[in-house]
């Protein structure tokens, strides 16, 4: 019979970068002992996203900070929402970008992920914050 | 034991622009009675999207529009697809840059938004629009 | 009472371009025989991604195609990830602009799919590739 299981995992930021936490999700299907299913994952904030993405060569994460610093650039003379630092508006923009929920398929019993692609939270603010993420398990 | 409930919400938009439906899908999720859960909404459009963004400060959502006028422009020479009009290219690029689908978690009977989360119906097309929502429920 | 089914769907793509794949759901979905619920679909990979857009004009998907190669170029000169080739960087980034994954509400039987929109898998390596993309569903 279906049923579910709810977690919070909280991450704490050292500013501006990625934050692998694929480990903690695989952590906790394992002690829901879920085989088939899904889980949600959903971040409660505006300027801190989820990303799956290759999580073998770091090169790829700095060039995915360095392509976006220059697509949604800090301080762009466009934005009047200025009163919270020149990378608060920046971040909200980076996170509508990407996504603040995703939805992975669990197959016997691990997350249906490919081989290359790991979970991340992407920290667009640059000082350090606490994000905390949702997990949210449905499945026998 | 699990059960799941669906609803629809209509938005009759008055064109470009952002607008919260926080509040219907909470009325429908405290009809709905479900406790632990989580909601999935469907935006059955390509040229609207759905955004969880801050729901404090009016600025962010202007900067929002700004931000978007700037990189995908209305009427862009790249485009060929123009029969339609000179806004209907960009909505949908910029539908594909955000999302049509959206899965939040419930938690104690209520949406697990963070502090400054709220839900959007983003509006790309200039001219008003009805737009419908798919929301589906799964919990106990 | 709610049950679940879980699949795979491979798509072998020729390459760069829009693959749609609604047919295949909808095919899954009668056998399923799934009449309320939720599907969501996962691709496995990291340089294809996943996309609901209309799926009536050719000249739109040509537009995104034009779009995407100038918001990303391939071997961009910020990019210091290009053992893989010039166009693997800009396939990841573009991954990360549109989706891995998607949740569709099931309504009466049917993928609750607006009248224009298809499912698309958007192959972004220059070379053909297989995908896979698991799909589950959820519902009764």
């Amino acid at each position: 019979m279906l049923r579910q299981s709810q977690h919070e995992i909280q991450i704490a930021t050292g500013g501006r970068g990625f934050y692998e936490f694929t480990g903690d999700v695989s952590a906790l299907l394992r002690s829901a002992k879920i085989q088939t299913g899904q889980v949600t994952l959903h971040v409660q904030h505006t300027s801190a996203s989820l990303l799956i993405q290759e999580n073998a060569d770091p090169e790829v994460r700095r060039d995915f900070q360095k392509f976006f610093a220059r697509l949604v650039p800090d301080g762009d003379a466009i934005f009047e929402h200025t009163a919270e630092g020149e990378d608060d508006m920046s971040a909200h923009i980076r996170t509508a970008l990407t996504a603040v929920n995703l939805t992975i398929p669990i197959t016997r019993g691990e997350l249906a992920l490919g081989t290359w692609q790991g979970i991340y939270l992407w920290e667009h603010r640059t000082h350090p914050h606490r994000r905390r993420v949702t997990v949210h398990f449905i499945g026998e």
